[in-house]
């Protein structure tokens, strides 16, 4: 029974990859699981991330240097020098482009139409009332805004929830995840999150906008689109998974620089959330897409604000510059930062805890598509009447000075003259009110105020990230860090009054504390740093930012790990961690690899071959070639490594021995054949092979990757994963002595291990 | 008669490394191959970067976990929680107070001795009309402070030598240049660059502090000193190459992040530099160095400056904060800056190829450590009187202002109220130079002035680059920029007068230009971008410094490369690059390979290991360990690898098969026994052997790394590449399809091909 809920809480996925196959186990098997769910004891509730899915795919990093791609290299050699151009400078405009549209459309909706309405209907029923119709209307248009979106995402494309940075991470890692970065989840994707921003939920439009970047990227080095049946027959080259990874590192970081105007903090962003294989080449062609992205963005942003050639807008979120004269700060406030830090650290994990268990309630529970969709309208209800209560029981009714910051004071229930300090928290745009909190004047919010809000942003964020929408978490975070932040440097002056001017700006404390907030949940260092000061213009809190940052971590990583982590622990993904845990030494391959392993000879028979490839029990995606002719001594002797992948094309394109020798003029298979059915290869069951073709023989040899890497069998652990990870393989032969292959480590051998509370732990593999 | 000359030319070091062999060749030698030499065309001139050094060995990156270290491992994994917290936190504060320490030195003999003293002088005998007591007495001084410099370079430690940024680039490639990070070479590097700056050579001290940062991080690694015979008992556990390359890394970014200010900077830097093996766990490590660096520069600053606790000193240099009014540029200014970029470009392609033949010349005709000192007091000389000439026939005297920025305003030749231009350039270090032009008010240099000032120092700083010195090319290029920037800002605003207030200010145009010029001679982008970003305090300028910087990249590689790596060949030093050359696919193990390759038994004899090991004709530093036992189908079969190193220890503590049996209670040889032993092996020589334990027997097993990583001969260059290089691997063993070694490939296999002219090419081995 154990066995099966774990199974089931696994497919049901925070993702929302597996969701097909969850319901296709019908109803029946559903009310049972549910049955026996109930019956579990707290304690008992499976673990799921001591379960490693089996559903995902490694990409094939690794480059298959056989025969055709040697040929097509000599081919190649002469004009050389105009493709190498070619692949140095991608043509990056396009993401760009996306984000500015998206940017113009979100900042639209929530600014205008919808408060328009809501403060025109308070002003009038303030005078009579009757408040509860505006409430009701705030409540009822934030709904349907947030259900369009959630239905968008729960019934067209599940992989377009959350945030995605998580699925761009295992991307990265180099775990295929399926429909990330296609042109459908994109659509959904920016529909979605125009939805929820505009439904007044807890979230920011970074992280889908860092997704959006990495799948308009892999769309473009791809020059078609298999969705709609659209080949530019260009770029042709770049269709293979090694390219199409290091385009998706690019479009990430575009899509970072586009959205906080840092191109080097999107650089570093690829560098530290995906750096599995990297080199300098990449990092030069990643800079200057970055680079090209903000620019293009500022470009469109001064026509679109009227300033048409006056570049300032770098990204889309702009945190205001803090005014040279006020970004000093003293040594003594060095402790204090440091205490934000583990209290950002502290929040981050409760947070993460939080949002930890709420996910694994939701993947047992809440599996059905309507529930989700339910749940995600409840939220942006419950979204508008806290903030409508709040707001309501507020008496922060502050003057309302010239040369406020504040693009929409409003005034509300206060008195004329005067605007409410907490409608402006609540009702603005986040990017607005972090703003707001970075750099208003001493005095603009309450204490009271402050602390109210954060408890109310901080629950309403937690449950809001993981629902079916799509919705990034770093505003949110930002947002609750600069309340809290701010409060800080409020009791500050409060208690040590006058003591020093450098107190007198509570700004400087929000800012570090949406930093340790944010580097609490994310727990990213090096390039949230760098993010932040290229978003907040300054350079002088960049030392304090990062040591905010590594406190936070520090602290943070005490009790659980990143959010984005947690996630995807949760969704069971085979993530390579950048080195093998310790004190595993001791596992050699032996131990680790999977045997016995099906393999084929040099020149096997198609029937045999079809029957492989059909088995649904092993459903292998490489198989080693091995010797098969000489003596015994001989036999089994590793030669080559051939992918399912190209045995299909093979097996499409009837590469038979036999045929291949009756017609003599026929065409010879070549890589654009492979690259023509990258990445959707059918599905062995599609391809038709007839009794007599199963008896024709197929010779691998031309095809096949003839140098594939391979380790002897007393490797130890590390030594493999350090060989794997750094090469970014899929498949690594392990052989004995005489070279015969005895076994095979793919990613899941690896990512099996980890190191738990008592030591060295393995987890289960599931199927599901 | 070539081959000599060649040989000879990579003898002659830049980076004074074969200095000592070069002499010992003695006068004779040296007097033939002069006369071969004046024989030449200039055509004929031996190109001996198509050389490669053989005198270069790799580091041992790659862990030998042979018996021993796995039995360690299993001892420590009940203490390991506390170890790992060591790992995580290296302590670095040292470096940063070396640095603290250096700045108030060479801040101080510039600015107040020699400048008084000549101030003085000039003063009087203006009125008195006798000028050249005051140049000479200028050119006197600046030489004996040149000489001692030199002296100390050329006589005590000639790696010492220039920026020691190649080094550091080499060794952080995996390259293990003799004596690179010794005490020896940090005290000689650190009073060598107080003298060159003191001396008024046109350098810059930001490379030598990088250098010196590297070499202070790879010290207190090791917990001892073996120059001063103390061992500190610590840190033990880093004490082999693998541990002590990170820790360099480390320091490097510490010393660009003391230098500049510039942690993030600093981080980029060891990342764009030596990103061979790089990963997460490693930059999260360095970015904490980094950040205790200017942290800790920072306050000892502001105690030196007398503000103690107010941080605003991140850096030594401080290029002055832009004022937020003016930091705005408009789109038409874009493909300004692109222009500057390329001129950036060609200029430095230009200081590129005149040093690259000016080093030529040096190795070839300078290689006598008299006339290397002799040289570098001329050029002091030279500069003096350059510099003394400018100012006497400069007229260009501004009024003096109250506001001024400028610490010295020399008054010199100007009438009483004003101050001559020139001579403010001329006359203060070269940091406050570059300050001086980025921020002072329109007007307050004439364009003759810059134009001068730019010839002059561009032609003193590229005869500067290379001298027996220590000094940094950073500076120099910053301020040879700064000043053509500034002239080109000017003159825009002379061409298009009054047409718009953006052109107003020179003082942006100094900063690209600064940009484009060090770009142009470095050619680095990513890290130069956030090092200037970091040093000017200024975000926005971000995305116009990363567009010259890339410019500038792309114009000056077509000529030629950056001025590290132009040294790097002149030197021949077994570089390799992030990536094989294109289209050497076809290349395949077998033809990259040496062979034969001298292996020894499981159980070998002593005799024949000292015979190996002394064999002066072979050197090699690791050997394969093959079966012995068995049929002949099973001899000959790889089971290990063996080092050098491994096997002097081992006949040092003379392990032999006999001894270990008669002695039962014997101490068993630990890891630490080969730590402490590291990182100077005594040579073989120095191990006595007496002919009775010649024929004892040594058993290698438990020693030997049991799982070399292999590849199969038919593997392609590319391949090879990668894992060697992905890996850091110092020997890669080349097996036949029975697993019998058939060769080995090492770095210098590698490092011979390159893309030529011509395609593919291969250089020769040199044995110099």
């Amino acid at each position: 029974m154990a066995n099966n809920i774990a199974k089931k809480a696994s497919g049901g996925s925070m993702f929302h990859i597996g969701r097909m196959s969850t319901v296709d186990l019908g109803e029946e098997t559903i009310n049972t699981e549910e049955q026996d769910l109930v019956k579990l004891r707290p304690s008992e509730i499976p673990h799921n991330e001591k379960l490693l899915s089996l559903k995902y795919e490694s990409l094939d990093y690794d480059n298959s240097e056989n025969q055709l791609f040697l040929e097509e290299e000599r081919r190649m050699s002469p004009m050389m020098s105009g493709n190498q151009s070619l692949v140095h400078l991608w043509p990056h405009r396009p993401p760009d482009r996306t984000h500015c549209l998206l940017h113009r459309r979100r900042g639209g909706v929530p600014g205008w139409k919808k408060y328009e309405a809501v403060k025109h209907y308070i002003d009038k029923f303030t005078e009579d009332g009757g408040l509860s119709v505006s409430l009701l209307l705030w409540a009822i248009l934030n709904s349907a805004f947030v259900m369009v979106g959630a239905i968008l995402v729960a019934f067209f494309e599940p992989i377009a929830a959350g945030s995605g940075i998580p699925q761009i991470k295992c991307y990265l890692n180099g775990v295929k995840i399926p429909r990330v970065v296609r042109l459908k989840t994109l659509l959904v994707k920016v529909c979605g999150v125009i939805c929820s921003v505009a439904g007044g939920l807890a979230v920011g439009k970074e992280g889908p906008m860092i997704h959006s970047g990495a799948v308009v990227a892999a769309g473009v080095s791809q020059g078609r689109s298999t969705s709609l049946k659209k080949d530019f027959k260009i770029f042709e080259y770049f269709r293979r998974d090694t390219e199409k990874r290091d385009f998706v590192s690019a479009g990430a970081a575009a899509g970072v620089s586009a959205a906080f105007g840092a191109p080097v903090g999107g650089v570093l962003f690829s560098l530290e959330e995906g750096a599995s294989f990297w080199n300098q080449m990449l990092t030069w062609r990643i800079f200057f897409a970055s680079m090209i992205s903000t620019f293009t963005l500022n470009f469109f942003m001064t026509i679109y604000k009227g300033k048409p050639g006056e570049f300032s807008n770098p990204g889309l979120i702009n945190f205001g510059r803090f005014d040279s004269e006020n970004v000093e700060y003293n040594l003594y406030e060095i402790p204090l930062f440091i205490v934000m830090g583990a209290i950002g650290g502290l929040l981050g994990a409760l947070f993460n805890v939080l949002n930890y268990w709420l996910t694994i309630f939701r993947i047992r529970y809440l599996h059905r598509r309507c529930l989700q969709v339910m749940e995600a309208m409840l939220v942006a209800a419950v979204s508008a009447a806290v903030s409508f209560a709040m707001i309501y029981f507020s008496s922060d009714c502050q003057p309302f000075k010239k040369d406020s910051q504040e693009e929409y004071p409003l005034q509300l229930f206060c008195a004329d003259g005067e605007y409410n300090a907490m409608a402006t928290a609540f009702f603005n745009t986040p990017e607005k009110s972090v703003t707001s909190l970075f750099h208003s004047p001493p005095g603009t919010y309450n204490p009271p105020t402050l602390a109210l809000f954060t408890l109310a942003y901080f629950l309403l964020a937690f449950w809001t990230y993981g629902l079916t929408v799509s919705a990034g978490v770093f505003i949110p975070s930002l947002l609750i860090g600069a309340a809290w932040g701010r409060l800080f440097g409020i009791l500050l002056s409060l208690l040590f009054p006058s003591k020093n001017t450098i107190w007198a700006d509570p700004g400087k404390y929000a800012l570090m504390g949406a930093a340790a907030q944010l580097g609490g949940i994310v727990r990213m260092t090096l390039s949230l740093t760098v993010i932040l000061v290229e978003a907040t213009g300054n350079v002088t809190y960049g030392l304090p930012i990062m040591l905010v940052l590594m406190t936070a971590k520090i602290v943070g990583d005490y009790f659980i790990e990143g959010l984005y982590d947690v996630h995807i622990r949760l969704q069971s993904v085979p993530f390579l961690h950048s080195e093998a845990p310790a004190t595993s030494h001791w596992l050699t391959a032996r131990e680790v690899m999977s045997s016995p392993v099906t393999s084929f000879n040099k020149i096997e028979k198609v029937g045999t071959i079809v029957d492989v490839l059909s088995a649904t029990s092993t459903n292998h995606n490489g198989f080693p070639v091995v010797v098969n002719s000489g003596t015994d001594n001989e036999s089994g002797r590793l030669c080559g490594l051939i992918l399912r992948s190209q045995l299909i094309v093979l097996l499409k394109h009837k590469v038979f021995v036999e045929r291949m020798r009756s017609q003599q003029n026929r065409r010879r298979l070549q890589l654009k054949d492979f690259r023509d059915a990258y990445p959707r290869f059918p599905p062995i069951q599609s391809i038709h092979v007839s009794q007599d073709e199963r008896e024709c023989l197929m010779d691998l040899q031309e095809f096949m990757n003839p140098t594939p890497y391979t380790v002897p069998e007393e490797t130890s652990l590390p030594r493999v994963f350090k060989l794997f990870r750094a090469l970014g393989l899929r498949h690594l032969m392990v052989v004995d002595d005489v070279n015969r292959v005895i076994g095979l480590v793919t990613r899941k051998d690896l990512a099996r291990y980890h190191m738990g509370k008592h030591g060295l732990e393995e987890m289960d593999l599931a199927h599901a």
